[in-house]
């Protein structure tokens, strides 16, 4: 029986046992005033802080008992495995990334580094000056004239720092997900290379997803998705998770008794609010912390299994409030929901630093960033267990403790 | 033998005899003031207008002696060959555009269609609120929730009017082009249904391209690329079109004998000179109009077949002007050049106008927009023959004559 | 008694008997895609076309009597009188503005020059290249290192075209308006010279307003601005027009007696409706072409006379329409609406293009652009006659017909 | 004799006296992510941690042995001399700035607090919701419906954090800048309330400018200016400081014999380079730090007394590079300069950051942010002491220790 046999998502809050996080590193060290924007970060940071704040998450969810995996180290003890470094190199290594004439070139180099560096230039991208010279031909020249992203032989993935977004495990199996912007893309493929080589993941069950086929307007992000128990995944409709991502989700979750309910939130499309968690996250058995602002404005579907093609039915929940309807498809009498704390400068500012981005160690056990003191003292007040990290760095390209972490391993609660 | 066997173009001054262009219509009735950047248009157009100055145009190429075909009417004839409109559809109405659960109800309504009016429907994009009541089921509210390009069925493609950028003839055979930007992808799939179902394309050569893979970094585009004779080709590498693209036709190119050199301009990204033609073309067998700003920073390099893999050779021109090499590789002395018009101000406004994007009839016969009438008249000065066509609504969207047309057949120039 | 004193604005749609325009010149060459975002135009012009169809605009209202003066007119009128040349370049040719070491050059320079050119650098601008050998000092060197407006000795006022903005005759007196944006600021004055030298302007009454003074946050422009008769003035409370303004404006009129009701029309601030009169306009005695997405949003106040200090009282009308309140103040029992024309992709389009912006010549006769001919016909099976006058270039700063007049003297009409 | 007669600032690295600073605040409790651009902010910032980090900094210069004054403290020492009060409140209390009919409640508010809450209001802006029921008219009503800036009472003014720009010591004299953008025009005011009424600031010498006047194109920001020492000044012909400024700067240090030169760095716009201290300042008598992308791009004037009319004479440096022209005018050989550290990434990563942006205790000694680590570490091998102060928050508005200190007493260093 595998190990990964083991793995799944019940819920989100219950015990959580493993994890999978990535380190800022390279990829976070490419980011400048004038690519930042392109690469989806709204400032530069300060990587070795951001490192460091980092390592302190992990070591706050290591000495609370979780198993963390780090995407860096997977990748790298991916690469050992036979056949995966050549998986791997004859997809990212080809004409249309690298360009004619020098993939030959590229290839050797990054054939000869150890795992561990070449894991790095995976996620960290590959610039054309990174090739030492014994392996530049005047190729190399025609690349410079061009800039941006394509200026790279492997492009940065600064935002595999997010790894919510990339795969979702939902119950027993996960997702692969065709993430919505270009900058992002790429991501997915490595974490097939994981989940198709290395000895912990292979065997995983995949419900929906490959990063090798063309998913035209479906793009899906695990930002926006939250396997909440009792069958019920909510997903975020948003700039980035599309009606037709979500309804070909529901309808394989359902198909392969995965899940029966999928909640839809239909989200203002706006920065603020890219992802449902950014605004929205469970922070015990039957509370939740939100930004009423944005999560006002929210429509309502519910989509469940149905005798009829496609499979799926779509319930319009019209004006009832999306947390009453999540009350519903948990079988809660209610849930209490704690508001971004302070005034209208206040929980605006806090939302945007990932004030409600909270991520459960277990129930009433949470993760947030230092800098929101008043939504933190919110949730104390209520009960919960707030256990801070820094903000400074890590919070820059908005994402906090809940977009930082993919579970792999997390228990159900009772409802 | 083949309609199509005829088909060729061998310069880009030499006579013109057979042209694809593109009406305004119901795509650009989509545009509106929150769309149009998105959609890629500066401005929204007086449809009916556009119509009338295309329509204008259309005319004056056919009085002059050209065979214009126009994509919709292109379209529709195709839709009538049996297998066609089932080929179209299977590929546009899958749950990853339409969404599932609109699949069914979709297809159906299309296949009722008269031709003609889905010729209409695949160019001008489908709206959820196009759907008659008797095709629609609960998931159109979910479609309706999302907004954007995603709450179409099927996209619209205004950009379908710059026919000269989603495929290129280059002397005997066609590259299908990858497009850049999103909002144009979806073109070239129309384009290979007319090529491999109309009866009057069918049979052409394809060098390079198909719009059912997925090309990576590999973007080129119609407007940066120039057959001007002599087997040569002029591409500009740009924002539109990569490197990655660049070198890999080259390689089709000179692998199939259709042409011996690829003149490569680096140009700067700039909205402003998106494309080669927007700052460079030849209005004459050995005199061009540029626009200096621009071209005088762009840096030059040639592409030549090689012996050794991967069969091309990049040759650096350093600090030799573009026009100097092109001069070069056509074997002419020298190379006139015509400068857009007017001071400082005239000539920035003249460019964006598309005062250097002229289209030629036969060698020192061109159209360009009655707007640039300083670089017209410079033109003139030189003996250049100059036909105006109106320019107020169809310019908006950054394009001029050349643009407008994709040469189907062109006869070659001597040199 | 002076030729002012016949001067008066008592309706939007009465007679219309004298009015005051500004044809596209100098300002309009200067734009470029570089500078006209600063400068508040959306796309660049052809110049001659916009001014042919100035012209034609002028003509048709000449044809029907109206007297018509232009503002580079008005101006080389002014600059005969004694002493006006003196008062305008004493304000303008100043160290703060052309720079010290440049000043006594670039006074010499002008004051040599014709009326004529003088009124064209002072609303075209003058730039530092327009200074001839004889007048240019090392200091211009300095001057050419810096770009942008501050490029200019004096710089461009594009914008005047709008003469609606600049200055606004409420009923037997005028404003004369703090612009908003600092592109528009230079405008005031010149009106200023006008009125204080002009012999056909010396001697009007002025209710508020200076250009030699700071208004701090009071910005008010005429195109949110309406005499509409029976002592009432309709004002929207914009982007551009602040409640500084407005409530300064309110005291001054009803101090002097010259108006007893202002109603506020708090508007949303997007580019869309800079102006009240570009999403409302009165066409007929009781009927108004308006934009509902807009106009709907709409939070309406009326501001009174009172004995207590200020001498103003506010109502707020809570969710009474706009329309509502416009309809009660002016003893209509209705007022008819006509909606912009089209689907939801037509009039967002009209309204951008000027299609709600109409002016009329008297009761039921408006002018619009030719471009918007859904709401056209809708006017018109209203009842009302709709002149058409070309919008292909002077739309394109997003201002119609009612933005580039002035009405000087307008008759009242019956309630 | 007074206090101020002692005031002066003699070079840009002789041992620093005292300093005038600003600690953050309510201005910056007002900083949201949708008002953030438009108050000169890049992101919101954690305000009690850039609190802590400023007081460390304030505790480090005065344990270095600076006096450090704050401008909160001295606006509220200044209220508390007899007719200050009335004398900032006649000017900021006015119809132009609140509205017609809420002056006299705002005032009568105002005029009830303690000097101190009066201090942060002035600085931190005044809302209309801060305004007490009691003092709430109808007004109100009409302000809440505006937005942005004009929704104060009195506008927050964030950037007097970077005391650096507001006035500039130079020499035995100062300058009350007036500032380019509108989000801090209103600063200078209250810096002239403290000049003219603050018992040790009454009597200094201005050398030029005054909050009360209209400075039309003339704008100047002490980021850019730097008396260096040797009667010359420097200063940056930016964004935010105009030729038109510079020259009667010159023109007044001249006539006033404040000054011999001005040396004028004619910089690229660019918000990377707002200020020449952004990319330029000295870290010992003879040692400069500098960020060369931008720096290589600058063209320089050294402006001089002159006998003839304007008293300034101009000229042109042609291509001699800045460092150059300025170690000739201060008599030093040569002067040796520490470029931005790292890579192309992390030297725009750590010029964004204010890498370059140092400001001395005495010669070889500096603060910087801890954030530039490969910057500290050349400017540590060049012998230069660093004391390192926190940049995580402070840094968000683009500002460094330069320009968070606005210097009253600086030494001379000898050449």
């Amino acid at each position: 029986m595998s190990v990964s046999s083991t793995y799944g998502v019940h819920s989100e809050v219950g015990r959580l046992r493993k994890v999978l996080v990535c380190a800022p590193g390279l990829a976070h060290r490419r980011l400048t005033p004038s690519n930042n924007d392109e690469l989806l970060f709204d400032d530069v940071m300060w990587v070795e802080n951001a490192q460091r704040d980092h390592a302190d998450f992990v070591n706050k969810l290591t000495t609370r008992g979780v198993e963390v995996v780090e995407l860096h180290d997977l990748l790298a003890q991916t690469l050992a495995v036979p056949g995966a470094k050549d998986w791997i190199l004859d997809r990212k290594i080809v004409p249309n990334q690298v360009g004619l004439g020098l993939v030959d070139d590229t290839r050797s180099y990054l054939e000869g580094l150890p795992d561990r560096q070449l894991s790095e230039f995976l996620i960290g991208g590959l610039a054309t000056n990174d090739l030492p010279d014994d392996f530049r031909s005047d190729y190399v020249n025609l690349a410079r004239e061009s800039t941006g992203a394509r200026e790279y032989l492997m492009p940065p993935l600064p935002n595999t720092l997010y790894t919510r977004d990339t795969t979702c495990w939902l119950y027993g199996g996960l997702t692969m997900n065709p993430l919505y912007w270009a900058a992002r893309k790429e991501e997915t493929l490595l974490y097939k290379a994981i989940y198709q080589h290395h000895p912990d993941f292979v065997g995983s069950t995949v419900w929906w997803g490959d990063p090798e086929q063309d998913w035209g307007q479906a793009s899906f992000e695990g930002g926006d998705v939250m396997p909440v128990g009792n069958g019920v995944v909510l997903v975020g409709m948003s700039e980035r998770t599309s009606r037709q991502a979500i309804t070909q989700v529901a309808k394989a979750l359902f198909d392969q008794g995965a899940a029966t309910r999928v909640v839809v939130a239909g989200m203002p499309k706006l920065r603020a609010a890219m992802h449902l968690d950014t605004v929205f996250t469970f922070v015990d058995r039957d509370i939740v912390t939100l930004y009423p602002t944005i999560m006002d404005a929210v429509h309502t579907f519910t989509l469940m299994p149905s005798d009829r093609a496609p499979g799926v039915e779509v319930r319009d929940e019209g004006t009832t409030p999306f947390v009453e309807v999540v009350a519903r498809e948990l079988g809660l009498p209610s849930i209490q929901v704690i508001d971004t704390g302070g005034d209208v400068y206040q929980s605006e500012r806090q939302q945007w630093d990932s004030g409600n981005n909270a991520v459960a160690l277990e129930p009433g056990v949470v993760f947030t960033y230092d800098r929101n003191t008043l939504t933190n003292t919110l949730l104390r007040k209520a009960g919960v267990e707030v256990i801070t990290i820094v903000g400074a760095e890590l919070g820059r390209g908005r994402g906090g403790g809940h977009c930082m972490t993919c579970p792999i391993i997390r228990e159900e609660v009772d409802f």
